[in-house]
């Protein structure tokens, strides 16, 4: 009898995409309006979902207090009001690409997380464009 | 080729979150504010997922009316508006939690609902914290 | 140059609509489902509008951050996952509506707001029924 | 190491639920106000899901800007201020319930997207009726 | 001390934007893609707003019941799942624009409301583009 | 018979907010994690409000395709995917704290629209902060 907890987090960082091996030539080109120089930025939204069974004296399947602080601790704290390029470690050889900031989080966050859970990671760019990672 | 068809719906509830055979300081620290003895309450948002194949006839793989009806009637109509540990049979041995009121949910509407058809219940307890159950 | 500041908060909490000077009947017949004895709950989302000048120092009307905490300190910290009819003063001898508990907002944040602005309250019960007040 | 990338689109059109082998009064029956013969309408919102590798390269599994001016070319501008019965060649002898239209922008989509994808199909009807298909 | 109360209904219908007295190149030119003579349609969102005075025996301004029932009863009722153009007698002279359909539903609620009251309606026809009208 | 008409639009931008005149413990004290020297970044939405009298030929207050393109070429256009305060002339010596933004999109589109015509400027920056400004 698995069940799937959710918590919604937010952050609204700067960011720019950016390949260094190639040109500034190719990186307009496949980058576009996002290879901007000078930075750009979103209001990021994080879902974070864990499974797993209903802890029959609590009724819980984790402690979504306990869940929302690590999110923020080992997440939104470190990336709010950043430039992910600039000020955050596992983008520095890193393009932060939705896809790629999701996978980060997954790794961040499964690591804190006992082992018994499923985790998966939604987050949504803008209200539009959005992706999904559960590690596999 | 199936298809899931979904329809969502809301309910207005009182709520506590308790377990009877701890004492009130075990409560105080599990749930915290949740433990309020005086209640509080959410605007819960329901989404009912009915998997099953197309009707060629219809074009439906479940009449949508059909299942707004079946779930105001076992569901949304007997928990809007009412205190769930009070009022709701299901919640006078159960915490209702978000996760356990999303499986008793799932039981209710899984014997109403033709058997060839997959069920799963996503319940919304806040923006920010919502819980999903398929049955498995 | 007038700017309006807002502020978006949410709190969840258990109420019941009742009127102790008249009978179950007349409560009945007025409240319906809101008279439950056993209460029903919400989550309220509150928009607090705040309106004047800019100040060119800052480029602030007024700093979001000040008005977000002044809005937990006296408002949603007071009144989250609280029953609004035992738990809070304001409410003891006075009908928990949603325009009541607007113009008890507004009150109660008029009177820690430097009184060069203007104060507007939104108040949403659920998703499809909300109020307004600005203390006109 | 599988991610899913989403685009939220949307298109406005007119339709109407009828199955011509039956007569007036058994099409009524079955449909309701949706066989109104002179139609209704909504605002349909769709969601594409193209699941695959991150490209180490770009840091994408799929180009968001490829994909939408994809579903804007071969879906949204063709349905979009359409009639769907009327003026779609698809629904010209398929009932355009929210299941077949998402049956069939999967079926358009899956053609134009390289085979190495996955993709899913979520059609919200409206805010409380949708429809998700993943070609299975 | 007036409060203003918001109800939040919606409903789904075709519509055409046309001008009899031009030609098809000018509706053409004029309306674009919304002149289509097989029209189109949209999930419209309408909110209505009664301003007053408290009542202090209820704590109401109106009893939003009354004010649903009202708004379903002369308007969403009437309206949903229709043509406009074709099937609503306040359009057969009258180009269902969102500012007419506005001015149109206020006309109906005005009527239908004690003059101590304010009404204002506001219309979504999509999520980016609405109207909203007072009576002045 | 005065009519509003808006339009949502939305623009990714980076910023920071700083007082030049200010040394870095003054700046690092009032705008706090918004200071980062770095940037951060959102995803702005836009609330265009038009207000004016109905044309009766067309039923329109304003053609919104041309509001929503003027919207794009002299605003949306400019500041998406930009950095504020590096790319955008307007911020050059101005704080682009939100207030600030509704005023500067507030005269540049004053200037482009009829001056018959009322106009309202609503900016969020986050989910739960955003601004409003009509030239008032």
């Amino acid at each position: 009898m698995k069940v799937t907890v959710s918590r919604r987090e937010t952050f609204n960082a700067a960011h720019r995409l950016h390949n260094p091996i190639w040109d500034a030539e190719k990186n307009a080109q496949v980058f576009g309006l996002c290879n901007n120089p000078n930075y750009h930025g979103h209001n990021y939204v994080l879902v974070v979902k864990v499974s797993g069974e209903i802890d029959p004296d609590t009724g819980y399947v984790i402690d979504i207090k306990y869940l929302k602080d690590l999110i923020r601790e080992f997440v939104t704290d470190r990336f709010d009001h950043r430039n992910l390029n600039l000020d955050i470690e596992e983008f520095k050889h890193l393009n932060p690409t939705a896809e790629n900031i999701a996978v980060v989080i997954w790794n961040i966050l499964k690591e804190k997380l006992d082992p018994k859970f499923d985790l998966k990671i939604e987050l949504y760019e803008t209200e539009r464009n959005f992706v999904e990672y559960s590690g596999k």
